[in-house]
This record gives C-alpha cells, sequence and structure tokens, in this order.
C-alpha cells in the first residue's frame, strides 16, 4: 500500500463552492492536485493508493481519505475531487471513519492521530532532504508519504515527525508543488517494481 | 527554451464556462493541468518554459501560447488557466501571434504550421519510446516536446512528426497522463542542469 498525507493548513472544514478552490476554500485546489496525482494513472486509477487529506482551516481538523481501491465517480479535473471532498466535509464527522461516497470517508482528527492510526514508518518530502534517486531500494512497496502543502509543515508538525521512524527525502534540486512531487515518487516507485 | 506543445483534440476554439472544462469545453481541463505542470516551481514560474496548446474541437484549430517569461495573472489552480485560455479565444485571431494577456498569445493555426514556425528537433512522448533515463545528455538546454491529451496522437499527426527531425521517449513504465510527463521531463531537465 502506498499511502500519501497532504497538510493543508487552510482548508476549510465546512462545505464550499466549487467555483473558488484557491479562495473561499482555502487553497483546496492543491489538495485537489495531490489527489489527482497520486491516484490517476492514463485512462486507470493507481489500486494500491491511499491519500488522506488533513483539513485545518477550520475548528477542528478533519481527516478525508481516498482510497484507490474503491474510489467511484473522480474524474481527474480538480472540480472533481473537490466535489468529493465537499461531499465529506457535509457528512457530520465522527471519531472513525465514515463513507461519504463509494471510496471517499471523513474522520474528525488531526495529523498526529492519523499518523497513530496508520502506525508506519514516515517518508517526509522536504526540499533539503535526501535524493530519492540516492536512496537504496528497501524492496518494500509498502509507503507513508507525508507533504506540505504551500506553507510547508509548522515545527509542531515536524516534531510530530521526529517523534517517529521516520527519512526526510528530496525528488530534485528546485521547490516543488507537492502534486509535482507525488508524479516524481510514483515513478520512481513504478520503475522500482518493474526493475528499471 | 523548452517548449512543449499538447493537442487538445476536442478542446473549444470559442468562449466557453469555466464550470465546465472536461465536458463543454473538450476537456480544456487536460490543457489547464498541462500549462500548470510546465510553468510552476513551488511560489514561482519557470521563465525559460514556453507551452503551446492546439485546440481542435472547433471548424478551424487555434493555438495558444503560454510564455513563462512573461506572463501573468496565472495562479497553479485549472480554473486560473481556463480563464486565461478563454480570454485568449475571445480575441480575434490572426495569422500571426497577438498577445490577449500579459504573456499569453493566440493565433489561428494548426501541428504543421507550428511545427514549421519552431523549426527545431522534436521529442515526441509515447508509451514505447525509449526510456528518458537511458538517453545521453545532450548538453543542450534547448528542446520541443510534444505530447498528446487523451485520445494520443492521431496517425496524421504522426506523420507530421516522422517528417521532421525527432526522437520519441517515454518516461516511465507506466501509461501517465500528459502533465504528468511534464513534471517528469522538467525534472530530469533540472536534474541534468544541475548534475546531479
Amino acid at each position: 500500500m502506498k499511502e500519501f498525507i497532504i497538510i493543508g493548513h487552510k482548508a476549510v472544514t465546512t462545505s464550499f463552492s466549487l467555483n473558488d478552490l484557491p479562495g473561499a476554500a482555502g487553497r483546496m485546489d492543491i489538495l485537489c492536485r495531490c489527489v489527482n496525482a497520486a491516484l490517476f494513472l492514463s485512462h486507470d486509477l493507481r489500486r494500491d493508493v491511499r491519500v488522506y487529506l488533513i483539513l485545518k482551516g477550520g475548528a477542528q481538523p478533519r481527516l478525508v481519505r481516498f482510497d484507490g481501491a474503491g474510489v467511484r465517480y473522480l474524474s481527474p479535473d480538480e472540480r472533481s475531487a473537490a466535489s468529493l471532498i465537499k461531499k465529506a466535509l457535509e457528512k457530520q464527522a465522527q471519531g472513525f471513519w465514515t463513507e461519504s461516497t463509494p471510496g471517499v470517508s471523513v474522520k474528525m482528527g488531526d495529523f498526529g492521530d492519523l499518523l497513530g492510526e496508520l502506525n508506519k514508518k514516515i517518508t517526509y518530502l522536504r526540499e533539503d532532504g535526501i535524493d530519492i534517486r540516492k536512496i537504496p531500494n528497501s524492496g518494500s512497496a509498502d509507503h507513508l508519504f507525508v507533504l506540505g502543502d504551500h506553507m510547508g509543515l509548522t515545527e509542531d508538525e515536524e516534531n510530530i515527525i521526529k517523534g517517529r521512524e521516520h527519512e526526510i527525502v528530496s525528488v530534485g534540486p528546485l521547490p516543488l508543488h507537492a502534486d509535482h512531487c507525488i508524479v516524481l515518487l510514483h515513478n520512481e516507485m513504478d520503475r522500482s517494481e518493474k526493475h528499471i
């Protein structure tokens, strides 16, 4: 299983207009592009991927999960992912996962709760990390990646990562958007799995 | 200069609604994501990039050019690129480039016309191409890439490429969206330029 956590520091936690994702919805566009980058192949979906969005722009944070094995009604455009996130936020969130549409679920919770639930080694993407091409292939197909939005991660969030097993990785020499990093991570894993 | 041509076979050539990019606008969302992938760094733009969109969903095809050195009013979300494309299509297109907003221009013309104008070696992205990591680095920073949309390229379009100097390249073992291919191409060029 390949899992991606993306933290949206400004992303709203209540229903929003699909016509202003960057503004009123709190850079929801970033999270939507990450859903696309993590889940889409040409004319297919990556079934072995789960995406966790952490929406922190409200009074209490929300977690929204897209499961590649079960997701339906998802098209590659930003508005499509946004529409499913919106439906998830319109659902009454609980302390456990509740499915809002097929393959999309919502829950109350924050970053630390989610890492505790997933409980595996973290690969944290940061510009000054070790170049991913210089890390020996572990042979494992089980990965948990953490990426920030346009604001990166806060010191508190970094401290939560440091309290757990982790490595800090970069995907190239220039600072990139989170969704572009996800495309590059998938490419490394695809090549590793096909031994090329 | 790094130049990307993306062919939108269904993309409309007249003004369109920003609320239905995949449907009524003829998969305009694909072209918008390609503009994002080609031009955006984190908190910056790639100034040495030009993107050419070929819109073929109308009676006469249109060319729309985004120039990273001069583009303004462009945000990373699909709707932002779509809004600039829409403004370009609302301009009366001529047989020469006319600027519609800063850094965005429009022109009448088709694929063959554009290749003639740019007149340089083509790197054509196709799933069965040579793996980009196996191609020796030419040392050149001057590239022209051609990518298809969800329909790939037609036989006629491939024949136009075959009549010119070209190579056929792939970026990985799985079939990917055009915008994901652009991210991977940039990463190879970024690494090459930084010698890593």
